[in-house]
């Protein structure tokens, strides 16, 4: 018998994947060419030509033991010293190897995060819509998340519902911007508003409450848009970041927690943070992928592969009737669908070969998730299908 | 505030990693060609030489997008299907990719199957000396590790000990065989009486209990001994492998775990071990490593390199008068100290710049781990201070 909790897991086993599935056995049927998936997060920027000459030079240069084998649980000395370089020079921080530690991917290093920081019961909040994992990811802890609702206007987080929420056994805020599904960046304004909100309750609780920052999607943003760096704002700031998308290598995970001097308990943390990174069985980030990231910190995928789907995709829907905020990053559309039941749209969606997630695994029913990081030729395909989609719902 | 959990693991920081960092320290001050670090199991044979060429073959043929992405989160089918195809063939087994999932090495693979077994209070019973992060990997998920006191005529289990404990809380048994930090492989009479003796108390409770079979030591066995593949002998075993030793690619993260069919609720479990996975944070094993040991099925690390460092110290320590018995695989020696503290001898042991690690962290005290993966050389010139010791205490 597996334990009680993975019962539940099992049962309304991930969403997201299902449909990936279900991808698989169209595809099956009608031909991959004719199946419209935009269930799956998963890049098509093919990598920048930096990742494999990395790993060429690193095979041909490097001690073969140093390569494969241990090292630090936090990772390669000289890997962090390059990261934590690089976002000085971009970002005007002062960050040293000290306040870096190399994860399995993004996903690991929420889970090392709130290993070392949740006590049973404390709360992390997240607001809507949000990546459907940190309900996991919390729970895994016995944390509880708390879930602010959605500012359908302009999907910036709903502050004054933040604050009346926050309690005094609020550990932490999680935050993904660009965001995931909206590709919505919360502006400075934003971020400004709610570093005070969060300064003001650490001072009327005597807690300290950590931003977390999820970033795996930083480095897609749109005709430049900013998007800021929170450890700036916020001195409780702890970032997560991922190599998944913006080199397009979501199979290799790889990527880092940067854990900032002025953070509140900051040795207890890192010293906690690395040996979690141990005991939870990640042991270390995979060796040959820091050194290959760490020479392709400069390196972006195709930015352009992904705007021009963008653009055809919002356009297209647009010009149909659809509502939707055009997204500033990322590589997905959330839509409001022409039905109030999204699963019974997802559903109708399938009929037409359109694979979509439901709104609702990112605790924003009325919504669906267009991931549009797929073949152009593939949107093309599929707005036919959109277009007759809301005309059938008109009628 | 770090979790209060974590306070205890800052505290008791891993001795062995602890002893890693001393050793740097003595390194710099005596040079590091004069620092016998013998604490920490970090394969020294160097990878086959397929490693790389697979690395190379996979860069070469392989579409990009498909080295690099996503998959399902047990992993590529393919390798999967190649990996179980390579266990048929040398233990006459019969498993499909639907009995294995490609974890983030051994310790991925073990925080995946206890996530997906325990319930809080569930009991892990183990044999001393047993893998110190096993504690924590139970602890993790609330469950109770139960140490059962060593044998140490043979360092085989104590199974007298170990009938009396098993109770209806008792969950898993968790094995490591060659062992670390014997080196001693467990028999086939062994292996006959524990699933005996687990048979008959399933009967007796009413429950399954599981054999987690933790192998990352199983290629490396010498003298051509026999490693028994435990699920020939109790239907209820599940398999935690890893490549970090037998392809010397510690730093990488690849390894899987074997579900069989035969194993009580077996779809559930290998629903929930997908789902664990995912939602502690390990997602997939990494990508291109998942290919490489594909290729590298047959692959090994040259044993006479190992073999080698056994037989000068093991021979040498003997004839100082040391008492501990010849390990049949692993790289490991567990060796009685000439005096009862073994912290003390671990001390003196320092002042003669030779680093080992305490039995306590193996739940054996009285003996020291000494970890025999490294150069040849170092054993050599670390024998006289071996000599010295026991010489001046002897005095």
């Amino acid at each position: 018998m597996i334990a009680t909790k993975m019962q539940e897991q099992v049962q309304n086993s991930s969403v997201i994947r299902a449909m990936f599935e279900e991808g698989k056995r169209l595809a099956a049927i009608h031909g991959v060419e004719n199946v419209f998936d935009f269930s799956l997060g998963n890049p098509n920027a093919k990598p920048p030509d930096e990742v494999n000459q990395a790993i060429l030079e690193i095979l041909q240069a490097d001690n073969l033991m140093s390569i494969h084998g241990y090292m630090n649980n936090s990772g390669y000395e000289e890997v962090r010293a390059a990261i934590a370089k690089s976002i000085n020079d971009k970002f005007g921080t002062a960050f040293t190897q000290n306040n870096l530690l190399m994860t399995v991917g993004a996903a690991g290093g929420l889970n090392v995060i709130f290993k070392t920081l949740l006590n049973p019961g404390d709360q992390v909040i997240t607001f809507a819509p949000f990546f459907g994992e940190y309900r996991n990811y919390v729970r895994n802890y016995e944390g509880d998340l708390i879930i602010i609702s959605p500012n359908t206007i302009d999907f910036q987080p709903n502050l004054v519902e933040f604050k009346e929420k926050i309690t005094s056994k609020t550990k932490a805020v999680i935050i993904n911007s660009p965001n995931n599904p909206t590709g919505v960046i919360y502006s400075e304004a934003t971020i400004i508003k709610l570093a005070e909100i969060l300064s003001q309750k650490q001072k009327e609780f005597g807690t300290d409450i950590y931003i977390i920052s999820d970033e795996p999607y930083r480095e897609l943003a749109y005709d430049n848009a900013e998007v800021p760096y929170l450890s700036k704002y916020y001195a409780n700031t702890i970032i997560g970041y991922s190599f998944s998308k913006s080199l397009s290598l979501p199979g290799e995970r790889i990527g880092y927690l940067v854990i900032p001097n002025e953070v509140a308990d900051y040795e207890n943390i890192i010293s906690a943070a690395n040996i979690a990174n141990r005991i939870l069985g990640f042991v270390n980030a995979p060796s040959l992928f820091q050194r290959v990231v760490a020479k392709c910190l400069e390196a972006k995928v195709d930015l352009d592969t992904y705007n021009k789907n963008r653009e055809l995709l919002y356009n297209a829907l647009v010009s149909y009737g659809y509502q939707c905020i055009k997204p500033e990053g990322a590589f997905y559309l959330f839509v409001k669908t022409p039905i109030e039941n999204e699963v019974e749209f997802c559903n109708l969606a399938k009929q037409k070969n359109i694979l979509l997630v439901s709104g609702a695994a990112f605790g924003c029913p009325g919504y669906v998730r267009i991931a549009y990081c797929v073949a152009y030729k593939t949107i093309e395909k599929a707005l036919p299908g959109f277009k007759a989609l809301i005309e059938e719902i008109g009628k």
